[in-house]
């Protein structure tokens, strides 16, 4: 049986610009690559509503589950919510739940519960709230969509308490060979067993090293067997 | 006038995986910023030449310059040139110009210019060739994608090499401000703010210091005059 898919999409205009260096991206692919989940796509776009818009419809319904990073804090710029909540076709309020999360927390830290920290509590109707044990301020997850925080951190927090909900499949597995030889002298042969093995995924990815070219030959599946049989070939064919 | 708009597309499996880490992205929009080409998107597919052509179309039509990353190497994993071919409805043969380097390339080294090797001389009709400094290997310039390999290096060194043939508009100038201030403390004052200058983008990014908030508030726009009446603002509000 085939492994669910996932999509990803970075919302915020500081990965276009060049201004901050996404990180959650690699993040999730390997938890995902973890829990038999297939990252199929990603995304990244501006803190504009259309493209959000956009984007979360086309994924939400290429794949099994969506993942968004960015865009849920108390600022003008912060918008994602609500164009989540727009492309699902879905009413967003101040949800009292997250009112409350969000009040006992800034009622203990003794600053004021104002209008833009109020912002973080808009949450769709019928969403189900993600936790944040960093900064309170929830993620939420609304039909196949997974919306949490930018903050390297928040999300990776976040992640970790989402992706136990999820029903995974087998757990995408490497193994890899190191050849100090080019690409272009083992492409051949490479591809050959590649073709033998469908049902396996083979990438090369070329090196330097003092000059010399190299290779890390690297293949994929989810069936140990499959994967043993494949490199004892690849390793009396290059090792 | 409205600065021209690119688009992103890295191609591989291993950035899915999360094998890799991409870094091409990163540089790429820095690079544009500097250059007054306004980044509006990016998308990240596998080795799968479906995803390729799709995303290709897509992003060809909405903005004015693609750069793709990945996949022109030598294995049977390398897939972009024949798919942004087919994605441009365009033939795609081994062309007399690339054959000519790659042998001249191999014939110095004295390894054999083999079939897999060949694959790489594989581009579209009409294309212009891209430069590879560094291991030959050309990309390509087809409509308007731009098709550069996936190593940073490489990747790096083509980016350079094409972006001084594209007309870019006002470079993206930024400054900012920090503030050891929470987001939901400045929010209010800070959307106001940017309300009244709809010319300029303004973001704020959280982070903590020993346990307290702070937040870098980053104004961007071309025109250096509002971007400094935009400052002083800023400035007296928070500075």
């Amino acid at each position: 049986m085939a492994n669910p898919t996932a999509a990803m999409l970075v919302i915020g205009d500081e990965i276009l610009s060049g201004r901050t260096r996404d990180s959650n991206l690699h993040f999730l692919a390997g938890e995902l690559t973890r829990a038999g989940i297939d990252l199929v796509e990603a995304r990244v776009v501006g803190d504009t509503h259309d493209q959000i818009v956009t984007a979360v419809r086309a994924l939400s319904t290429a794949v099994d589950h969506v993942f968004t990073s960015g865009g849920i804090g108390p600022t003008h710029d912060d918008i994602t919510a609500d164009a989540v909540a727009a492309a699902l076709e879905t009413p967003i309020t101040k949800r009292a739940d997250a009112m409350a999360l969000l009040q006992a927390h800034y009622d203990r830290q003794g600053v004021p519960f104002n209008e833009a920290r109020q912002r973080m509590a808009r949450i769709p109707d019928g969403a189900t709230l993600i936790d944040n044990p960093i900064s309170v301020a929830p993620g939420f997850i609304l039909g196949n969509v997974h919306v949490m925080a930018g903050v390297p951190t928040i999300f990776e927090a976040m992640v970790a308490s989402v992706l136990p909900l999820l029903t995974g499949g087998a757990p995408l597995m490497s193994q890899s060979l190191r050849v100090l030889r080019g690409e272009g002298e083992i492409a051949a042969d490479f591809g050959a067993l590649a073709a033998e093995f469908p049902d396996l995924s083979m990438g090369s990815y070329p090196f330097t090293l003092n000059g010399a070219y190299g290779t890390n030959l690297v293949i994929r599946g989810t069936d140990p067997a499959r994967l043993n049989e494949a490199m004892v070939r690849l390793t009396r064919l290059f090792g």
